[in-house]
């Protein structure tokens, strides 16, 4: 029974990831079939897109056509980095109020359910009927609450996948190999690397990330060691490493609006870390490389997990929004069973304010000293990623003439 | 009817590819069946292993594990970066006469050309019977003679599936984004980059070779163009690129021993291209991404055709070395439609000395202007990328509530 009719605004905001679209087509494919949903409307740019009044008509779309969005890595309604100021988010809900919009999705991540948040915020103080839910993504894996967050496991498999094929380049030509990866607060994806090993003289040998102190005295001892037992060294880094100051090793200048600084889309960690071992260990074949934008968006890699995953959070956020109980919210990941061999997941809603802002790092139980994961950590990951490639040695049985 | 009964080694040498290990187990399989061939060896990090005496025997290797190495990429049994000097090939080839070698298959791109064509001279010398064959492999695809290298497609479907997501990243979040692909002379894989593109405003917008001499002035004036017409910008460059006088943007300090400046391995030029954007043209979002070692060792991004061709050269160079008709040669691959949908290749010997040493760049007739390919290049990669990933977009039909 249509308790309420209106239009409904989906929006996508933040750095894209690779299964973003299945989340937005599961809340489209809902959202079209209940009655009391007049338009499914897309905001294009995310909240840009209502205050400029880009909003494009979903509720036609062939489901063909939506199949193959899905499918289609990055945001296809387009992204935006951009906390809204108060008179925007006025701006914002006059707008949806005046489109008779009754119910509002926010694919994103933290800053996303924070922006969502003081709308809501605003519509309660208007009595302004509006279902506000927040539809977690971010490779980052940084959002509080959920196990984990849509998008994160296609962007660890590309990660040990680049990983797996970097690990066999440098046994191939040793020497030491440094991998910056992305991650400003929380060591994630850098973490994920570790499931790339698949013999015990495999690396990442090293894995530096953010919840732990760096120490550059330590990073060259480190290295040294591995390269002294194995000839050579592979080291992950998430590019939020830092001193114990908290000042990342290379601050960059630019600031986005979120106050965050830009790490990524410059290769200065990585060949400011190169440098370091070059001319303090004396070894002469050392090289880095920054993966970049590559890991959220390359077009190919996706794990089956991830991808039915973000499409149940869609479609769950559309259903609860329309059952109307909770006028907010967030939806989290709940992990129904610790084995990884009986790993399910289910949903839940939990309040905006839980999820805005802040971000959850990587906990102790994941990590091992300060350069590894720990075998929790592969539990927790495995039976996210899905397949993977299988790579193999040859034997190696010696002539002896 | 054997004519010569002795061994085989197999060596692999220089950068990796991601389907070099087809061509070492197509050379294998076929040595396997020939009964002239006692022991069919690999020597391990390719002459150095020979000079060490660290060969391993490849005879009674199980066949479902050459056919997991086979899938595996980069080199099995391990390469190496150098060039022998006069004394280490006569001592190469005191070693092959020890060992009672009658065949020795090489593995690499032109400097292993000429490690091979070296060490045949001093074998024709002492009038000691060695069947050399050159089997191509280069992610560079800058051989003379053939048509292509296996190696390169596979690469080139990384390159193009990194830069298809790249532009749905960059498309939903707009900003100048250059992308530094490999290649020292050649940009047969930047090149690659054009074939991401399936909508008219896709990037790469654009390409730039070391086939055609660059300008920083025309470089900024392009972007600016781009820019303005798209509001956006992607950009493939190759890690090659170079004023008139020949030298790169970044002169790196390190040279290997064949005397190539190293490039890969650093985010150097990417930074350098987006400081002068974001200095001369003063646009915020500048992002620059340096694909690195990931394009040659992915694991999981393989051209099927690729690995096929792969397969075959090594067959072909085992089955022409067993024949005995040539001491010596190299593989190469023969294009023999110039139709893309009527696509087949045959295989052929040529000269050592016609591939070794000199690379080939790009033929004029690949490129259009300075800054893209033309579709005569479109047709000549199309048909070597296999199926490629499919991506979708939004219909965009624009609500006026």
């Amino acid at each position: 029974m249509p308790r309420t009719l209106g239009n409904a605004v989906i929006g996508q905001s933040g750095g894209p990831t690779a299964v973003i679209n299945q989340s937005l087509v599961g809340i489209v494919e809902t959202l079209r079939e209940a009655k009391e949903v007049r338009h499914v409307l897309g905001a294009v740019h995310g909240i840009q897109g209502v205050l400029n009044g880009q909003l494009v008509d979903l509720s036609r779309e062939k489901t063909k056509r939506l199949e193959a969005v899905a499918r289609t890595p990055s945001s296809a309604l387009r992204s935006v980095r951009h906390k809204p100021t108060p008179e925007e988010c006025r701006a914002i809900l006059d707008e949806l109020e005046r489109l008779e919009v009754r119910w509002f999705f926010y694919i994103g991540g933290n800053d996303s359910a924070e922006t969502a948040r003081l709308i809501e915020e605003l519509a309660r103080a208007d009595g302004y009927e509006l279902h506000l839910f927040h539809v977690p993504k971010t490779i980052d894996n940084d959002l509080r609450v959920t196990d984990h967050c849509p998008g994160y496991p296609s962007a660890a498999k590309f990660v040990v996948q680049a990983m797996m094929g970097d690990n066999l380049d440098n046994r191939s030509l040793p020497g030491i190999k440094i991998d910056v990866i992305m991650g400003r607060h929380a060591g994630w994806l850098t973490a994920a690397s570790a499931l790339a090993r698949q013999f015990d003289d495999d690396g990442p040998h090293l894995i530096y990330v953010p919840e732990r102190v760096f120490s550059m005295e330590r990073f060259l001892a480190d290295v040294a060691r591995v390269h002294a037992e194995h000839g050579r060294c592979l080291v992950a880094v998430s590019e939020g490493i830092h001193g114990p100051d908290g000042q990342t090793l290379v601050e960059a200048k630019e600031r986005d609006s979120h106050g965050n600084v830009q790490l990524s889309g410059s290769g200065a960690l990585g060949d400011l870390l190169a440098q370091e071992v070059k001319s303090k260990l004396g070894i002469k074949r050392v090289r880095a490389d920054t993966f970049g934008y590559l890991q959220r968006s390359f077009v190919g890699v996706v794990s089956a997990v991830d991808a039915r995953e973000a499409r149940e959070v869609g479609r769950f956020a559309a259903r609860r929004a329309l059952k109307g109980k909770e006028p907010s919210g967030s939806i989290s990941i709940v992990r129904e069973s610790a084995r990884q061999d009986r790993y399910r997941a289910s949903y839940a809603v939990t309040q905006l304010s839980k999820v805005a802002k802040d971000t959850r790092p990587m906990e102790s139980r994941f990590l091992r000293g300060d350069h590894d994961v720990s075998p929790a950590f592969v539990s927790y990951l495995t039976p996210l990623l899905g397949e993977l490639p299988e790579v193999a040695r040859l034997s190696d049985v010696a002539y002896r003439g």
